[in-house]
């Protein structure tokens, strides 16, 4: 008997793209002789849905949709699609307005539906905001049409998130696999929308392997792919023998299917395809933000992105996976130049434009400089230059950026990093402006390593010693060009260049001790003992965190943050901002 | 028996203030007698702290700050305290980390801890990320010292929202007050963080005296008051007697004291001090706001504020809010007049700014506005003016604004009505720039009748026919001044004044449709169906509907707003941006 998972990319709210998208795999599947398709959790709504759950509208029109789909199947082909469908007793006996469910469609039919029983409410997730656990142990039996049938336990994302045994803790009272083991499942289907941060996938394999071995059963696990506003859902679908050796794994970071075939005489999974992991730390960042910047442009309405150049190493990344989601000849790099600018900066700014071969402008920020200092010069007489000023030069280009954006329809990508954007070493209204922040849930020892990496993606090439996984969308350069970014600006001491001669390094610690201790703080939760235990000097850690409470306010109003990390800022972080801690 | 309910306005993460608040209360009460002090939820940390409750260091710290209260109580006074702790069996057993909890203090320690029953996760509020609910019925005997003894029932904010006899349906499985009357309980006492909206103070008192009278028991209801980022907290706590009537009221959007007496005999609670609700719609929103400005700007260090004042009605109104709030010495208002202002837009807005006695300067921004034509007339060389060119003069103001705000520790306040926000008819980085966005729950209808009102007050005020009401914070205004809102600015026809003869209506639906549909989109979650029935027009409600949606970018940057309807705009609107629906 063959499976396949359809590894979907859906737009959020789009059901009849969604359904078409679930209609095309099972045609596909027909052809290929299989009788079960599995789809990611909310396949026909997208995942995550968010408040558009609680339109009525939004939910009677899913049911049609699904009811639809049911008709339209092929003969012979069940389809697992996840919904959202109201809970009937919710006014009655109390409880959330709907479930998060899995519908099996057979013979033209809603056959069956499966309730999510364990409802994820914590970091980017907020289940307990509309949804009722389910309480039933979910599982079937799918006629083969040879007089056989195969038992099947039916899990939804999270409901394979709480062996105990391999956590070493339990997150929720029950754990479903032990129930469908106990009905006697012989295969476990497990469809998610399992949002990606960094070393998950690696998560997700070693414990889908522990609990198929712990309960001798077969598992199967289908997971979204594609970026929704913040998040981004990396697919790399797995299959696992009741033994817990991985029989089948899908493409991280692009749609694809995997088929895989039951045996029923050994009641388990056969091997199947097995896609390559991508084992680089950096590779795997990078594929993410890629698929996330381009994502978010197509589901947006975007084809061409604007980014303000300003010669350092964060325009320069967001440029390159601006160049590599887009096309180079989809993006607009903008140098805006003023008095304060180094020479190098234009000049490095340039180099990465043509090394991408992407369009570039230059508007010298000068004049307007000097229109502001004109504007409010009776306001600020006899007052010093300081973060006012250095905010309006930031601003100006923030002006100009979104000036562009606005003509010419151009989706404005923001550049900051995640140790700036921790301790609010940017400008509100400034260098933070744009429709999405690309790299800011990536730290600056990450970015400069990120940078490397890329550069050596290149000489790879080159050399055509190795061949760039094709997993890895690296951006086409300028066929004279020896390196991506220009290796000046992976030297040069980073600087926001908003006075002369300033560095980073005049402000804040190191990246390194910095980046340490926002580690701590942001994902870890430690303490100041903790950190200081950690040799880190107490009047830096007060500092840290003093201004990263201090930013919160900017924050707040930072466009949606690609996450990649297992905290980011953004739906993940519910900070106060009026607060004293 | 007297008890004392202390309506408290906390700091969120300021434990050793919120502490002593407690502690000063405590001792009011021992001056006068009082057995037991009553503080809102979680009183020590004051609500929501949102993700502050994942610092394990948080945590700690409340758990000592808690004992050490203890300790420095009053002898013979007890006092209910709210406070999180740790789950101890979360990770054995499942289940969330923390309870939302009550302590009873007395006789120098922690005597008892009561868990949250009901957690609501809808809207602004996110309980179940955090806390676990609790299983208990929460009731204790509370001696008097003269060998008897009060049975009381403790419930914490949503634990007494669940009476299905008077919602009509329920939220929840359980009725925490129905298990306290089977258990005994004489009186029931309600620790609350009930955040304000219009007319909820109404609903309150309906479901409470509906309570009371049902279960026969006496209702003693504690609410914070003080606004914390985007909400309001109004106090207004309630006592209500067995019967249902309502015997004891505080004041609405300030700190106060309500002190009732019980007696054992009857069984009841004795009539207390009743101060008048305020009844008038308008004034009640304009207290909200004035208290969401001003804890702001405290809770955050601010003494002055500086808005751009356009000679607009909206502005008008925030100006008056703000010099409410902080004193007219305090406010800065900007008049950025372009070449197509009208000169009675600034006129109008000196006009405001003298009747309030606020500060005002000007800044002409036709030499910027040329400035950025220059730098950018290559790029746009052969285009048409249009929004780009719009958004380039608001983001000029929005950068002279924030300037100002940098230069001189100003809060900049925005002053965007909701109207605005919701169709996406205002600037991103323009008019949007802000640390709070004052007006962006207020309807443009809304905005007109909080602005007559107010000049009625003022002839009240003159005429000295009727006092105004002491809980309604009147601006100061000039002694010459006939009108604190110039007439002109509530006749003429709204503009944005970015282009030559524009008014809002070129471009909306007229203001009094428009937030009709608004209303029945984003507060009831009304479909285009229902909208029709109700008489609206196919193709108005079609855009409006497309509006709102493709204006999601923008509020996700929006700073916060202060909540003053069922359904702000801010944490409790969850949408996605790259979405189809």
């Amino acid at each position: 008997m063959k499976i396949t998972i359809a590894q979907l990319n859906p737009i959020i709210g789009d059901l009849a793209n969604n359904a078409q998208q679930i209609l095309a795999a099972a045609h596909q599947a027909a052809d290929q002789g299989v009788r079960l398709v599995l789809t990611p959790e909310l396949s026909l709504c997208g995942y995550p849905p968010r408040d558009l759950l609680l339109r009525p509208g939004f939910i009677d029109a899913m049911g049609s949709t699904l009811t639809d789909l049911a008709q339209q199947l092929p003969e012979h082909v069940a389809v697992l699609v996840g919904f959202a469908e109201r809970n009937p007793t919710a006014g009655d006996r109390g409880g959330k307005p709907l479930f998060n469910s899995m519908a099996l469609l057979d013979g033209g039919k809603v056959q069956r539906i499966f309730h999510k029983q364990l409802l994820p409410t914590y970091d980017v997730f907020d289940e307990d905001r509309y949804f009722e656990p389910g309480d039933q142990v979910n599982h079937f039996e799918l006629a083969m049409g040879d007089g056989t049938s195969l038992h099947l336990g039916v899990t939804i994302c999270e409901d394979l998130w709480n062996d105990e045994a391999f956590w070493g803790q339990r997150r929720y009272p029950s754990n479903p696999i032990a129930s469908l083991k106990a009905a006697g499942a012989d295969l476990i289907v497990n469809l998610s929308a399992s949002p990606y941060s960094l070393n998950k996938q690696r998560t997700r394999e070693a414990m889908l392997s522990h609990s198929a071995a712990r309960f001798d059963v077969p598992i199967l696990y289908a997971n979204q792919i594609g970026a929704n506003d913040d998040l981004i859902f990396d697919g790399g679908s797995l299959a696992f023998d009741r033994s817990g050796n991985l029989v089948g794994r899908a493409q991280s970071f692009q749609p694809d299917t995997l088929c895989l075939t039951y045996d029923p005489a050994a009641k388990d999974l056969q091997a199947g395809d097995l896609v390559p992991a991508i084992t680089d730390t950096n590779g795997e960042i990078w594929s993410a933000l890629v698929l996330g910047v381009q994502d978010y442009a197509r589901k947006c309405g975007f084809k061409k992105a604007v980014i303000g150049l300003s010669g350092g190493i964060d325009s320069a990344l967001v440029a390159a996976i601006a160049a590599a989601a887009l096309g180079p000849e989809q993006v607009l790099g903008v140098l805006m130049p003023s008095p304060y600018s180094s020479d190098h900066s234009v000049g490095d700014a340039k180099a990465l434009a043509e090394n991408l071969g992407i369009h570039q402008t230059t508007l010298a920020i000068g004049e307007l400089m000097a229109g502001y200092d004109h504007t409010l010069e009776n306001l600020f007489a006899d007052t010093d230059f300081g973060v006012a000023e250095e905010n309006i030069q930031s601003r100006i280009r923030g002006n100009l950026l979104m000036a562009i954006a606005n003509k010419f329809g151009h989706l404005l990508l923001s550049t900051g990093n995640k140790s700036e954007m921790a301790v609010g070493y940017c400008t509100l209204y400034g260098d933070m402006n744009g429709g999405l922040a690309v790299i800011a849930d990536v730290p600056k020892t990450r970015v400069y390593k990120l940078c490397n990496w890329l550069n050596e993606q290149l000489v790879q090439q080159h050399n055509q010693s190795t061949t760039p996984s094709p997993q890895l969308p690296i951006p086409p350069t300028h066929p004279a060009a020896t390196e991506i970014i220009p290796s000046h600006i992976l030297t040069k001491p980073p600087s926001a260049e908003l006075k002369p001669g300033q560095v980073d390094q005049d402000s804040l610690p190191s990246y390194d001790i910095l980046d340490d201790i926002l580690e701590r703080l942001v994902q870890h939760q430690e303490s100041v003992a903790d950190m200081l235990a950690a040799g880190h000097d107490f009047q830096v850690v007060e500092r840290v965190i003093r201004l990263v409470s201090r930013a919160e306010f900017k924050r707040r109003q930072a466009p949606p943050v690609l996450k990649v990390t297992d905290r980011a800022f953004g739906t993940g972080w519910r900070m106060p901002i009026a607060s004293r801690w």
